[in-house]
C-alpha cells in the first residue's frame, strides 16, 4: 500500500512552486518555476537512488532496475508543467503517483525482474509552446527534432534555447529505453466519474479530434441603413451554424463533443453588419469506425448551413488525430485489481489528449483517471479528494506490482 | 441650375487628399489630410468672398449675407472627415453641394433677404475620436466643451491639442449664429432609393438607436472531457440569442434593424467551452411612439433567451438617442420642388446618424438623400451616379431659393 501523507506532502511542496491565489499554480514549460519543479523532482528521485537521466527534449526519467536490466521497462508518469492559473493536480499527480509507487516498491521490498521507470514529459500543456504534448510527441517521433527545437512562445523565445537556459537540455541517448508498458495516472478533467460515483476510470482510449478554422464570408454593411432582409450577415449565419453543429453532436449520443471556442467578427465595430466571421471548431469522438465519417459529415453540415443562407465559407483543418485504443491486457489488469480492491470503477474514453496518446504509438499503454470535482480543470478550482487519490494510486501500485511480478 | 462639372472637379480635388487605392479616401478628423481638406475648402469659400469663420470645436462656416444681416440664416453643409478607407462621397458631397448652391446663387444673381451659410462639422465619423458627430454635438450643447476637448484617439492624442496643431482651434463667438433652417445633403448609405428607382430621398427623420453591450455568463470547461449535456456554453446561448434578436427585428416589418457587430468569447481558446461571451447590439427604429417600448422589449427578450438556457447575463447601455423628426415645412418644400422638377423621390427615414440629428435640437432641419449604389458606404466602393448628384443638388438649390425668397 502507498502512503498518502507522503504523497500529500510532496503535492504541497510542488504546488508552492508557481503557486497563485486560491491554491492555483502557474508553472509554464521551461520557465523558472518549471526549473524549480524539475529540480525538486530530480532531488526526490535521487533520494530514492533512482538512476536519473534527461533526454534531448528535456523529458526527465528515473529508473529503478529489477533483477534483469535487459528486460523491458514498466513506465509511469505524466507532466509537471501547468497552464496559466491552472490547478495543482493536472499532470503533477501522475508524476508524484509514480514516485510514490516506486518508493512503496522499495519500502515493501517488492522483488521484480523488469526495470521500473518514472517519467515527466516536457510541455504537455502547450500553454507556452504549441503544440501540446511536445516532449512526448518528440520522443516518440511524432515531431521532428528540428520542428520541436524551433517552437517559439508568444515572446519569440525558442524552445531549445529555453531548455538549455534552465539546464535541462539532455542527451539523445537518454530517450525512451526498451519500454514494455506505460501507465499514466491523471485527473479526469471531466465530470463523469463524480457523476457516476466512481473512484477510478479505466481509460480504454483517447478520442480522436479534428480542429478546424471556419471562415464565413458575407457582406459588410451599415447597421443603420441596411434593412434586415437585404443583409448578408456573416455572424447571423455563424449563429445558425453553431446551433446546427451542437445539435449534430448532441444527437450522436455516443460521447461526440463539438466546441466553438473562439469567434471573431469583422470589421468588428458596433455599427457595421459583419461581412466576415472566423471561428474555430474542436470536434472529438472516440469511435474508430465512425471517426472519419463524422469528420467529413461535420464539414458538409457546416457548408450546407452556410450555403442555405446564401453565404460562402472556407474550412481549414488546423490539426487532427484519430482515436487511440489502449492495450487491453493492461486495462484488464487494472480492472482485476479494482474488482479485488472493491474500488468503484468504470471504463471510460478520455476526451482530453494526454502524453499517453503518443506513448501508445511505441509501447503498450493505458491510463487511470481519478475524479475531478465538478469536472473542473485548467483552473484554480481543480480538485480531487484525497480519498480518491489514495485509492487510485493503490490501484496503480497493485497494477504495477502485478505487471512486474507476472 | 447648378453646374455639375464644377462640382465634379471639386469632388476630384478633395478626393485626392487622403486618396487611397481604388478611389477610396482616408481623411481622419484632425489629421494632416483633414487639415489639407479644410484649407482647400476655406480657399474655395474665400474665392466666393464668403465670410469664413472657425468656432472653438473646429467647425468651419462660410457666410453670404442677404439684404438683412439680422435675419435668420439658412444653413447647408455636412462634414469633410472620413472613416479609414472610406469613400469620396460620404459627407464631402454635402459640403461641396453647399458651395455649389452658393456659387449658383451668386452666378444667377439671386436676391435674398436672409443670410445663407455653409458649414463643415468636425469629426462626424467618430472614426478617430468617439463619439460620432462630435463637432455638431458640441456646438448644439449635446456635449460639454470639457468632454469634447478631452476626447482621445487610440494613440492618446487629445482632441483639443490636435485641433490646435492643425490650426483650426477657433473662437467660441464663431459658433452657430441665429440659424432658421439647416439642410444636410448626403448619400443614403443604404440600398432603398436604388431599389425603388428614386433619385432623391426626402428625409423625414432619423431612427432612434440603442447601443448595448451584453455579457453572457456560463461556465468554462474542457472541450474534450465535458459532455454536451453538462455544458453551460456562453457562446451556444449567444448563438440562440442572436437568432432571436434577428427574428424579433424582422418580424417588426417597420424598418426596425438589429445588428450584432462585435462578439468575443472567453477564455477564447480552441479547446475550452466559452464561459463568457461579450457582444454588442445596435438596435434602431424610427417610430417615436414605439421606440421606448421596443428598446425595453429587446432587453427583456435577451434576458429571457439567456435564462431559458439557464445562464445569466448583464446588459449595459453604451449610448442611445430617441428618433428625430425633421421640420415638415422644409420637407414639404423639398417635395413641392421635386414634383415640379419631375424628379422621382420618396419620403424616407434615415437609419444612420448625421450632424442633422443634433442640429435639429436648435433649428428647423431636414435632409436630402441621393442613392448609394448597392447600398455601399464607409468603403472604397461607395458610389453615387453623377446624374443623381446633379438632380439632387438642383433640388437642394431650388429648395434653398424657395426658402430664401419666400
Ligand atoms: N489533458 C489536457 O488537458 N490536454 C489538453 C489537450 C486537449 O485535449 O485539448
Ligand atoms: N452617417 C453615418 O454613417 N453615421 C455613422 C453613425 C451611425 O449611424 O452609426
Amino acid at each position: 500500500m502507498i502512503r498518502l501523507e507522503r504523497l500529500k506532502n510532496r503535492m504541497l511542496q510542488m504546488a508552492k512552486i508557481g503557486g497563485t491565489e486560491n491554491n492555483g499554480v502557474t508553472r509554464l514549460a521551461l520557465s523558472q518555476e518549471d526549473k524549480k519543479g524539475r529540480d525538486l523532482f530530480v532531488k526526490w528521485m535521487q533520494e530514492l537512488k533512482l538512476d536519473v537521466r534527461i533526454d534531448d527534449f528535456g523529458n526527465i526519467y528515473g529508473r529503478k532496475e529489477g533483477t534483469d536490466p535487459r528486460a523491458t521497462a514498466v513506465m509511469v508518469g505524466s507532466h509537471l508543467d501547468s497552464v496559466p492559473k491552472g490547478g495543482r493536480f493536472d499532470g503533477v499527480l501522475g508524476v508524484l503517483a509514480g514516485l510514490e509507487v516506486i518508493e512503496s516498491l522499495i519500502e515493501n521490498n517488492v522483488e521484480h525482474e523488469n526495470p521500473i521507470e518514472i517519467v515527466s514529459f516536457t510541455n504537455e500543456e502547450g500553454a507556452r509552446f504549441t503544440p501540446q504534448m511536445l516532449g512526448s510527441g518528440a520522443v516518440t517521433n511524432q515531431f521532428s527534432k528540428e520542428y520541436t527545437y524551433s517552437r517559439k512562445d508568444k515572446n519569440n523565445f525558442i524552445f531549445c534555447d529555453e531548455l538549455e537556459k534552465i539546464g535541462y537540455l539532455g542527451k539523445e541517448e537518454n530517450r525512451l529505453k526498451n519500454v514494455g508498458a506505460f501507465i499514466e495516472f491523471h485527473i479526469e478533467q471531466g465530470p463523469i466519474l463524480e457523476m457516476n460515483n466512481k473512484t477510478i476510470g479505466i481509460v480504454e482510449g483517447i478520442s480522436g479530434f479534428s480542429w478546424l478554422e471556419v471562415t464565413v464570408i458575407g457582406e459588410t454593411n451599415h447597421s443603420g441603413s441596411t434593412p434586415m432582409e437585404l443583409r448578408k450577415d456573416a455572424l447571423s449565419t455563424t449563429a445558425i451554424t453553431i446551433q446546427a453543429i451542437q445539435k449534430w453532436a448532441e444527437e450522436k449520443e455516443d460521447g461526440t463533443v463539438a466546441t466553438i471556442g473562439t469567434v471573431r467578427a469583422e470589421p468588428g465595430i458596433i455599427n457595421a453588419v459583419p461581412g466576415k466571421v472566423v471561428f474555430t471548431l474542436d470536434v472529438r469522438n472516440g469511435n474508430k469506425e465512425q471517426f472519419n465519417f463524422y469528420m467529413t459529415e461535420i464539414q458538409e453540415l457546416i457548408k450546407d448551413c452556410v450555403q442555405r443562407e446564401s453565404l460562402n465559407c472556407t474550412i481549414q483543418e488546423i490539426k487532427a488525430h484519430s482515436p487511440v485504443s489502449f492495450a487491453s491486457w493492461i486495462t484488464n489488469i487494472i480492472e482485476e485489481v479494482s474488482v479485488e480492491s472493491k474500488v468503484p470503477y468504470q471504463r471510460i474514453t478520455s476526451g482530453a489528449g494526454h502524453d499517453a496518446m503518443y506513448l501508445n504509438t511505441v509501447t503498450d499503454t493505458a491510463m487511470i483517471f481519478v475524479p475531478s470535482i465538478g469536472g473542473k480543470s485548467h483552473c484554480v478550482e481543480e480538485y480531487t479528494p484525497c480519498d480518491d487519490i489514495e485509492k487510485g494510486i493503490n490501484i496503480l501500485y497493485k497494477t504495477i506490482c502485478r505487471i512486474l511480478t507476472s
